[in-house]
């Protein structure tokens, strides 16, 4: 039976980074022999002005019966397209890893993966403006630190058994102190510490190695991962998966960049190891193992693009990581 | 009429390094003839330790009848303290500079001011537990986003003109919404741009020299602004002035420090640059720029605590500052 992908091309550089990943899912699928039946659907800004919803109900139904999800980024409409599959599916954790490449130059050296939580926190959209006052609820529940937890404890015994967990139970003393008590319960065991989100944000930038896998609620998941891919030598290389139960969403972390759209210039390698995630979700540990030699492979040959210190376009990228892979 | 000034040494290595900013202070109203009454307060763990309370009755009676607070840094009761006093005298707006010192070594070169409002957002305490399930509110209000609003146009008026919005109207649709539709509404005429809050993280370490002043609410700016400490140089050097309409704190960004505490090393300069800042909001500009100054002559002539490289101690440090101002 083939894995049923689906492909959210998005907005701005997202059609680029993700035609460039197509050539190296489809010479891994084929090379390693993965079978794979890959539709497309339009989702995000585009697909907003052209039929009114960000989401239409074709890329629904097709995201409904496909086993995965691999997608570019979304525009300003990325609540109604990324939160929406995220919630949908139940994706509850969201895995950043965040790790230098070889000949990219670094704010720091830096190697550890962040479990976010995906679908609590202010995400749920439960917001409410009632005359000159507006509310939002962050929303923590029991249930959904307890998976996201033992996620990252799944990713903490293949490394080195270390989580660190991101809060702020010194002001939210009662919600994310729930958080963090209840991830504490499920990753007993462990050699677990905590620090508060405002510390760890300069930690990340002070001493980025004193992190392994790292647990958090999910606002300051989004905030310290970009933070930290930065770290690691730019948002043009840091992959995602957003993982559920039975369903996946694979994903660069960063946006659609509008600004550099058209231009042939984005770095793909984002969304290239964003594919090999997706490959090591299906199983296929090998076939994500190759797509990340080519791609360190691509970056010592030269073959890179301009915000790494290249002269190479998008789609050269992806053809040469594919054609070494 | 003297100002009454309360000083709260705090926890940690916050009595040494409030220690040390004393002698600056004291050296720098009498020699430019500002009339200070200084009392003393205990508040923070040992208090809470000592009397069962972190803001015992005759520190609120004390902080009650100052004019201004002068603060060191609190330990795990920071809430209790910190906030309290924050939301007790209305202190709304949190104003963070954040600039490079002459030969201490940065992550980048910055010069910006955050304008983080400073009594709403989750900070409100309206959190509750309800079996399985933790709410907090995240709280905006149209007269509290103005006036905060109204701070940083002041500070854009001295400066470049321009002001960055910092939220995430992007998922929270209503709330950061209304916070970045009313504050822009206040800042009309001025040079205004906004960026996601996650965003932000990566640009204040991939290009921080684009912001100048930032305004962003409570939660976004104590992340964000210790992340831009780190930046410029380290958070033993980032002051920060909470100002209401009529009452103002003055404190160091950076924490507790316990593992450090009690061994001399901690850096005052950033309790002293906090002092700077108080005079400077007595009206005395003059003042806050001779302390300015001394600070950097003090780095330039290795008068340093051993986190920016020198071999000095907190007090050795404070009183040489004094003694040059
Ligand atoms: C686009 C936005 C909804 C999204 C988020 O905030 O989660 C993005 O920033 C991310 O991190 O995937
Ligand atoms: C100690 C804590 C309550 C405080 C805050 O979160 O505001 C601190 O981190 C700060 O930035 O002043």
């Amino acid at each position: 039976m083939p894995y049923k992908v689906l492909v959210i091309p998005g907005d701005g550089v997202g059609p680029e980074v993700v035609e460039a990943a197509l050539y190296v899912i489809k010479a891994a699928a084929s090379k390693y022999g993965v079978d794979l039946e890959i539709k497309t659907a339009e989702a995000g800004d585009a697909a907003l002005r052209k039929y009114g919803t960000a989401m239409p109900p074709e890329a629904l139904k097709l995201a409904d019966e496909a086993d995965v999800i691999f997608k570019g980024p979304i525009g300003e409409s990325a609540y109604d397209v990324t939160s929406l599959i995220r919630m949908r599916y139940l994706l509850y954790a969201n895995i950043r890893p965040v790790k230098n490449l070889p000949g990219v130059p670094a704010v720091k050296e830096i190697d550890c993966i962040f479990v976010r939580e995906n679908v609590e926190d202010v995400y749920v959209g439960a917001e409410y403006r009632v005359g000159d006052v507006a509310i939002a609820l962050k929303v923590i529940t029991e249930k959904g630190t307890r998976r996201v937890a033992r996620v990252a404890r799944k990713y903490a015994e293949m490394r080195g058994r270390r989580v660190t967990i991101i809060h702020k139970a010194n002001v939210l003393r009662v919600v994310d102190a729930f958080f963090r008590d209840v991830a504490m319960e499920e990753l007993r065991g462990l050699e677990v510490d905590q620090m508060y989100v405002d510390a760890a944000a300069m930690e990340l930038v002070r001493n980025p190695k004193r992190f392994d896998v790292v647990l958090t609620t999910n606002q300051y998941g989004d905030i310290l991962t970009d933070l930290a891919a930065q770290v690691a030598g730019g948002i043009g290389l840091a992959p995602s998966g957003n993982i559920g139960d039975s369903k996946a969403m694979f994903e660069p972390v960063h946006g659609a960049a509008f600004d550099i759209a058209g231009k042939g210039i984005a770095n793909p390698i984002a969304t290239i190891l964003s594919a090999a995630m997706m490959f090591e979700w299906m199983g296929r540990k090998d076939v994500a193992n190759a797509i990340i030699v080519a791609v360190e492979k691509s970056i010592e040959k030269g073959i890179k693009t301009p915000d790494i210190g290249g002269d190479k376009s998008t789609i050269e990228v992806g053809k040469f990581i594919a054609s070494i892979i």
